[in-house]
């Protein structure tokens, strides 16, 4: 059988992937009056006289949305909310076996950005933090920006920054084999959407110097008109040395490229262009922007992509589960630069130096070290950027 | 320890009643490429092609969500969304424990109808139901009635509808108990809010003839000038005998009194003035409209109330369950007239003739039989009035 066809297998014989199950017995009328009226009032009277209470009698405080309006799923794009579903459930279970979290799909049928803000300000309540999933770019970008600075509970849209912490770990490593700094590195970043946009914020706000951000009209410039709003403000904060021209020209003398655009774009010629020891992570899935076996013989030193059959796997479930797994154990109003800075680097701890090898620059995912060091940093690092709410 | 105590105890301990489980394991590679990426794409697929099939690929068809605004939570009023949780958690438990359906609690940051609507409508996606719970009237009552008509999925405010199934249930026994007709029974119900309102409905389309509401003004009737809308709708269809006066007035000479309303508001000369072999079902909480123990002293042939620790308790458990059960079995596009009716027959049918007792009209809770009875019954019902949308 297939892939395709085993997974749809297990989807139907399962009916889904997700239960919700009570995690105390009704049985008999005492249970049930415990758990339901009369004894369950007085929680909800303590909760109403203290509303903090909502995580200790409730199962608030672990609980989080992941939500979507179906507008960019995987790479099959805007199937709308009910063709999303398998997706969602699918990144719940991850929350739930990875990190304990029980993780709800939730999928709108909205796409409109104020109806998002809106929907998910209404359900705030009944989450302990709220991760978007899969919508598309620019909307995802202001729907996280809002929703972070109106709500106080973490809001995270893992399509920019869990990709973009899982890349950081990469290059954290991949920068230490070949033996350069992150602050000298120069790094192209390509696909100029949410998540390269994501990379490229991370990378400075952790010192890189020189990004430079390509897209399929070339380097952002800012005398580049074919720039959207959010293009141009990266178009000021990257490109040091004011590159004009196409991808081509961008990674010439590069240490770094990283690809977040589509198969295939990238020739052996313009690795071998790139400086000494250069590092090739490429993407697009599920083509790269160009296959391992080329980007190493056209002299990359490290290459990642997206895909489970390579070597040095950027995925996602490196970062995500333990970032709110973190996030929640302190009830952190937020997920900062910090605390996605803690985790990347906490990632990239888990191989030491001398261990570090071309093919071996990202822990594997079903490293059962992962999660706990990622939550602990990013529960240190809430901590000390002052907006956690409860201790470690 | 009280049950209060015991109630703060086990909500603490536990965080809350609910968890959500994976129902695939996700332990190695191969197990990850099925639940999540790449193999996830493939019912992705299918339900973007045949949103049908949503319910065979994802949890959506046995997910119902259990929507408050926590304007009306058991008798604590207005306590808001955050402290209402632990009662739609329970609500949730009830679901899973007793018939196998998975809900989930959304606690909304809104007491807007149209805000409440517009918000149950974008998730609609994914889910297989909607249970409206602890929401004030009048709004409980349009935003029902909106949503079961934009809706094609079972929506289902249970404080109402619940209610009045399981009233329905417990009167057609004890009418059979003191051998009366259903349909020549005089019955008072006092309280015309949302369920006083439903009870009344629901016994007008079983045949009932002379219902007469009555409320804190009096008797419901075309001249009456205190009523809101629905009352003065209501009004127009009850009280056939053109009755004026207060609730002492209503009682004289009826079959049955049913209380949604105030403790110790009916005197024991009240119930003497009743027509022979009379039923009261005093149900306010916690204390009820007249004590059992009156009721029986002034002539009360059958007396039920809404407490556990009283005989013939009226118990929403005993419906809502088996109705959503067999409405998310049959795909029912709604929980129609002929679905009330058949649950409430399929409760009252658990319990022969022969074996009916004053204090034996309503099955119990815990009685295992319940749920399959009533849901083949709303199932049959939901088939046959033409809103299954799938066989048996």
């Amino acid at each position: 059988m297939s892939v395709d066809e085993e997974a749809l297998k297990l989807h139907r014989e399962h009916k889904g992937k997700l239960s919700i199950e009570s995690k105390v017995p009704v049985e008999n009328k005492d249970q049930l009056s415990l758990a339901y009226t009369p004894g369950v009032a007085a929680p909800c009277s303590k909760i109403e006289e203290d509303d903090r209470l909502a995580d200790e009698y409730t199962a608030r405080g672990n609980l989080v949305a992941v939500v979507t309006d179906g507008s960019a799923v995987l790479g099959l794009g805007d199937i709308g909310p009910k063709a999303a579903m398998p997706v969602m459930e699918g990144k719940a279970v991850l929350f739930k076996e990875f990190a304990g979290v029980d993780a709800f799909p939730l999928c709108l049928d909205t796409q409109e950005t104020d109806e998002i803000i809106e929907t998910v300000k209404r359900l705030a309540p009944t989450f302990g933090g709220i991760n978007l999933e899969d919508i598309a770019a620019p909307a995802c970008m202001e729907i996280e920006a809002r929703l972070k600075e109106e709500l106080d509970i973490p809001v995270f849209h893992d399509d920019q920054h869990g990709t973009a912490i899982v890349v950081l770990a990469g290059l954290i490593n991949a920068l230490r084999y070949v033996d350069k700094e992150l602050e000298e590195a120069v790094v192209v970043v390509n696909g100029a959407g949410s998540a390269g946009i994501a990379i490229a914020k991370l990378l400075l706000s952790v010192g890189v110097k020189d990004v430079i951000l390509a897209d399929i009209f070339g380097i952002l410039h800012p005398d580049q008109e074919e720039m959207n709003e959010i293009q141009s403000e990266m178009a000021e904060m990257t490109n040091q040395k004011n590159l004009t021209g196409d991808l081509t020209e961008a990674m010439k003398g590069a240490d770094v490229f990283i690809g977040v655009s589509a198969p295939e774009i990238v020739t052996e010629d313009m690795v071998a262009s790139m400086a000494e020891d250069p590092i090739v992570f490429a993407m697009a899935n599920p083509v790269p922007e160009i296959r391992p076996k080329a980007a190493r013989r056209a002299g990359a030193k490290v290459v990642g992509t997206g895909r489970s059959d390579y070597a040095n796997q950027i995925n996602n479930v490196l970062a995500f589960p333990g970032i709110f797994r973190g996030a929640l154990d302190v009830r952190a109003a937020d997920i900062n630069e910090e605390m996605k800075i803690a985790a990347a680097y906490a990632i990239a701890d888990l191989i030491f130096k001398e261990e570090l090898k071309a093919d071996y620059v990202i822990p594997d995912p079903f490293n059962k070290q992962v999660v706990p060091e990622v939550a602990t940093a990013v529960a240190k690092a809430a901590v000390e950027s002052g907006v956690a709410r409860q201790e470690i």
